[in-house]
């Protein structure tokens, strides 16, 4: 394995004094670079999901205020500091429930103020440093996810995955799809099924195309053929992502993975979860503690102005499922896998 | 339950000189009536799917024979012969794979033959007759299914069922659906979760129409959510058709019928298949028998129009797949529900 894996799909990346995006609003047709030279550029294209996955957004907002400190043309810190802050608050507002952004805009605010009695020139630089700290972050978790689940992806390797944990929801090579692109690095045949993922299509679109772009093999099905891929003797192994992890091992993610989980183990398949140690929540001690958000029902009803129910049909649209611990047979994080049983492994995990 | 169940959406009627046609090609948003006068319509009707499902197209074809008898001018009967057998010739075409088409018109073409030394005269009755009696047949068999799966649905039933094997694929209250349609004649409440069914839609676009159409409520929901409906509790039964059932019972249906077994059988939920003694093959010995058909790439690529994956993307699309009889908890036909060990019970059925 060389000491930096490729990354051959770069999502977003820092161009001095603007932020550039692989601009993923037109997938899976193209997707242009979009270079954001605002802050309102950076919300827009969080809002408008030209860049999207939880970790990508934190990383875009913390490159938002580097944005900000340059744009403000304040000469002390009280004047810098409302500034900041009157970006954060923009940049907030972009996007409802990710919790990375949040966060990432916290972190940098906190860098900032450390050294604000040095003078603004220092502020600046601290602010833009620490973006580029929570980009070097997320790229090393990425990275050491891959590491750590490399040894689970074999030779000949067939993966089936389910939505978009690859390198677009991150600033590096992704989560569930680290492994994948370790093991393609390491020079071994690895082959991707990819789950199409109704209604969002994030495996059609995001998915297949990444993985194509990187030179690994990825085959679309639809939701309803996992079962029988897996019958048919198609899959080796199943790796997804999460997007909470509960105390016990239980788990939400993308709607459908439950599904496939329960496929997996009536066949004998392992089962991996790939995920950094920030997406377990220790105050959730079961999947009962998570709670999943129903979107609207004309997600279903319709695809981009195509009808394909009834416009007045009676829908559910639950965006997320949890998948109870006893389906998962190891969890791959940044801090290696953990195995069962997952109470205490996950509880080592965090508490390391 | 009334003498003869009601029937609100008409796949199909004979109307005196023309087959009328509920056209199924703008659904979901409406289904028109379509008359058709010719030989060479009933032909357009079936092959751009305005009329599809094996049973429905069957009758349709059927029909048609009558309307070149009709047509026909000849005053003998090699004239009338030549003319019908023209006209099976443009029927069967219009096909390449329903096995009920050709079955319906050997049979109208057996019964003018039969009639032949009356003449004409009665050689044009007796194709009309037959028509009729294959009509009649399925709508019987449809009818027979229903009140042999009353009893598995009780007041209060949560149908989950996939695809449409419904009143819109037959010329009677459907396969599938006949019990629920049954249950709800019966004054049972009875709702039904309808299976989007990638990728061609059928849960979403006919299923959910004609369901709403009756009277039943019915909700949509995307292939991958089945399963957390039935973690959630939302669902009591499995309903199903089946495109072929082997002699021990395994059977192939539209592809993620075997998604909806496994995960039935993983919540202790009863898994029924509905279909008419028609559809066993007893020359089949089990599922290894019966082949699937791989389809075109580009119905999982885009639907009417729309991207879904990068334009070359690999694509795996198999229309069915097979269910091992293991998970089926009885066959309802119109020759009684069947049970385990499906082996004998198959047997003595077809036998009677």
């Amino acid at each position: 394995l060389p000491p930096e894996l490729p990354r051959v799909v770069r999502t977003l990346a820092w161009r001095g004094d603007a932020l550039e995006l692989l601009d993923q609003r037109r997938l899976p047709l193209e997707a242009p670079p979009l270079l954001c030279r605002s802050v309102e550029d950076v919300r827009e294209a969080i809002r408008t999901l030209a860049v999207r996955g939880a970790p990508a957004i934190g990383v875009a907002a913390g490159y938002g205020l580097a944005i900000a400190a340059r744009e403000s043309s304040a000469a002390d810190w009280p004047g810098l500091e409302r500034d900041l802050e009157t970006a954060a608050g923009r940049l907030r507002s972009s996007r409802p429930t990710a919790v990375n952004l949040g966060w990432a805009l916290d972190r940098v605010l906190a860098a900032a103020r450390a050294v604000a009695p040095g003078g603004p020139k220092e502020v600046r630089a601290a602010v833009l440093a620490e973006a580029e700290a929570i980009d070097a972050d997320d790229r090393a978790r990425c990275e050491a996810i891959g590491r750590a689940g490399l040894d689970l992806v074999p030779d000949g390797a067939r993966v089936l995955t389910h939505c978009n944990a690859g390198a677009l929801a991150t600033a590096g090579i992704g989560t569930a799809l680290a492994p994948v692109y370790a093991a393609h690095a390491a020079g071994r045949e690895v082959a991707v099924l990819a789950d199409e993922t109704r209604p969002l299509l994030q495996g059609a679109r995001i998915t297949a195309w990444e993985l194509a772009e990187s030179g690994v093999p990825v085959t679309v099905i639809c939701d309803g053929m996992a079962g029988y891929a897996m019958q048919r003797g198609k899959i080796d192994l199943v790796l997804v992502g999460a997007d909470r992890i509960a105390a016990n091992g239980d788990f939400a993610n993308k709607i459908g993975t439950y599904a496939v989980a329960v496929l997996a183990r009536e066949h004998g398949l392992p089962f991996y979860v790939a995920a950094p140690l920030s997406t377990f929540d220790a105050n959730a001690p079961d999947g009962a503690a998570i709670p999943i958000e129903e979107r609207d029902a004309d997600e279903v009803r319709a695809s981009r102005g195509v009808p394909f129910a009834p416009p007045d049909a009676d829908v559910w649209n639950p965006a997320f499922d949890v998948t109870p611990a006893r389906f998962v047979t190891a969890f791959v994080t940044d801090a290696g896998v953990l195995r069962p049983p997952f109470g205490e492994s996950i509880a080592a995990a965090l508490g390391a």
